[in-house]
């Protein structure tokens, strides 16, 4: 991103949060005010905000010269929605999964005066998307397709949510329930469509694009999410704690990781057992099990595969497609961001964050 | 409601359900079908349905003859999405409160399966409303307005929870912070708008009508809603159990109850003291005490005096505008179960349900 537009979008966000506080639409006093201020402040702008800020790149890349100031403040405002609404997913995540920390600070449920408030900020999180959307773009000829697109991603990321909650559940009885199409699934409508494809199509609307003609951008753009949550899952196992910011539990919590999936697809019936003895089991001995037998299977070296080919795979699909000019620059510029990702978890023990330029924020907490 | 209209309105529901089913943006399966469909058919059409009932009332009266069949389809749909929107607010309501059971039955997140679950099928259930929208009034010129509509609702209501909740919060520690004000906010906020004037505003839209000329409908069913809330308020506490079908706790749960804070308007400094130190007990002799201070103050004459007046009101603020055609019947169809109601009230031991035609389901657990 071009150095000067970020300070920009960072001064979106005080803007919007100051017509949230005074939106007509209530009564707000003193205490609601200083609430909701308090609550945003918590949880919105904390994160990485990559979401948001690839709206605004999107957007230049697809003009290609400089944006007037109105411009990004519009494409600042979509980016922010998106952050509004990871904020949301966040806050009810973390109930949900009984979380304690994220963005290195307690959970917004775990301050002693919030509590179970924090599922309502979590609806009122939600709620400001319509209503900033509503007060910045009611009068564009793109409105209603913005409405339907932020519903119907977040309808998809409900649906994702959906069915890694009950795929746990019955995974937790039955880990044979586990397969590489639900994992696919799991992946593409909880993190890739909102994480990956609707900054691009915020900016594909802005432009004034009519998103059905670009639905291979979309299927790119969601293999690239699936990509970097596979990353993600062997990270999880593989990244050095140093390198990735945590440790992961994915052994312990019974995920419905890519590795296990790939195990199950791969190991004899008597590694099948083991898996089942010793997978989402709490105690360092049995995590160390299942360590063993992916290191047996040769997890790390099937996922280098996966990786290179998804890779080239990607690389391939964009270039494929050279006439459809719009696309091009920016697929181009998100798997700039993979690329440098990709070398960065080839070189585990580099100093850098194993996240790179749009590394997925996990929803869920390690 | 016309007799045939019920049963209609009943069998739109399972259309609906399995459009939800199939939606072609997210790739279903048997278990994620089978989720769906047993969290609807458990949260959605087990409440009185007069919300969405009186959509189709509500057109009935403006269109002043016989519906086509496509008109009751519209008309209910929209009816169900107010349902699917209240029982969005339901389960997640009953998550922050705690409550055990709902509608007869336990909470759905009380169910060993379910748990936490149930906060994204709250997350789903809401989602499920621009989906049905989207659907069946994509093509429609008021479809725009519609989506907006139920957005402003939405936000509205949730805006009303946070004060309740941030008020209750802080009224815990100073009870002085309750005040008829503050009360009157909460219940237009979280109740009335939703209840009285979102059925009523999808009818008018429906039938071609634009809502900015419809403000003072919208004044005077958010006011019958406040009037209703009231009434809910007293009955908990002053109604006979066998007739209002549960035994009131809104003085054990330190409830910002219009009963207090008239009690606390018309208390002297010493039984302000008496009030201070015992309502929010759980323990029957405060109870009692605080039954008692109501009775001293003469809580009943109060509320008598304060049905009529409002009552009162009502029917001038509709007489007094017999020009708008498009309003009067409606107001009229409501304040008649007003009236109903009304009269229900004066005779408490009658054996009728409390709840008129279109009493308040309380959001709140009992």
């Amino acid at each position: 991103m071009s150095t000067d537009l970020k300070p920009k979008f960072l001064k979106v966000y005080n803007t919007l949060k100051s017509e949230l506080i005074n939106d007509p639409s209530f009564e707000f006093d003193d205490d609601s005010r200083q609430w909701i201020e308090k609550m945003l402040d918590y949880n919105v702008p904390g994160g990485k905000l990559n979401r948001g800020l690839s709206v605004v790149d999107s957007y230049q890349l697809l003009k290609g010269e400089e944006l007037t100031d109105d411009e990004v403040f519009l494409a600042s405002t979509l980016g922010w929605c998106i952050e509004w609404l990871q904020a949301y997913f966040l806050v009810l995540d973390d109930i949900m999964d009984a979380s304690h920390t994220r963005r290195g600070q307690p959970c917004w449920f775990r301050l002693p005066k919030v509590g179970m408030i924090a599922a309502n900020d979590g609806i009122l999180l939600r709620n400001h998307v319509p209503r900033i959307l509503k007060k910045h773009f009611r009068g564009k000829p793109y409105y209603v397709d913005l409405v339907d697109l932020f519903n119907e991603v977040e309808f998809q990321t409900a649906s994702g949510q959906m069915i890694d909650l009950i795929t746990t559940l019955v995974g937790e009885k039955d880990l044979s329930k586990y397969s590489l199409s639900i994992h696919r699934r799991i992946v593409q409508y909880k993190t890739a469509y909102y994480s990956f494809y609707l900054p691009v199509a915020c900016a594909l609307l802005m432009f004034g694009e009519d998103l059905e003609k670009h639905v291979e951008v979309k299927n790119v753009l969601v293999e690239m999410g699936t990509y970097f949550q596979v990353q993600d899952d062997y990270l999880d196992c593989f990244g050095a704690p140093e390198v990735i910011g945590k440790i992961g539990t994915d052994i312990e919590d019974f995920k419905c990781s890519w590795l296990v999936v790939k195990a199950l697809e791969l190991a004899n019936e008597g590694q099948k057992k083991v898996l089942h003895e010793n997978y989402g089991k709490k105690d360092p001995s049995s995590v160390a099990i299942v360590k063993e037998l992916y290191n047996t299977l040769n997890l790390q070296g099937v996922f280098e595969d996966y990786e290179n080919t998804s890779y080239n795979k990607l690389i391939t699909s964009i270039e494929g497609h050279p006439s459809k000019a719009v696309q091009a620059p920016i697929l181009m510029f998100f798997v700039d961001g993979v690329s440098n990702h990709h070398k960065s978890v080839l070189v585990v023990n580099m100093k850098e964050t194993y996240h790179g330029k749009y590394g997925a924020e996990q929803r869920r907490t390690p």
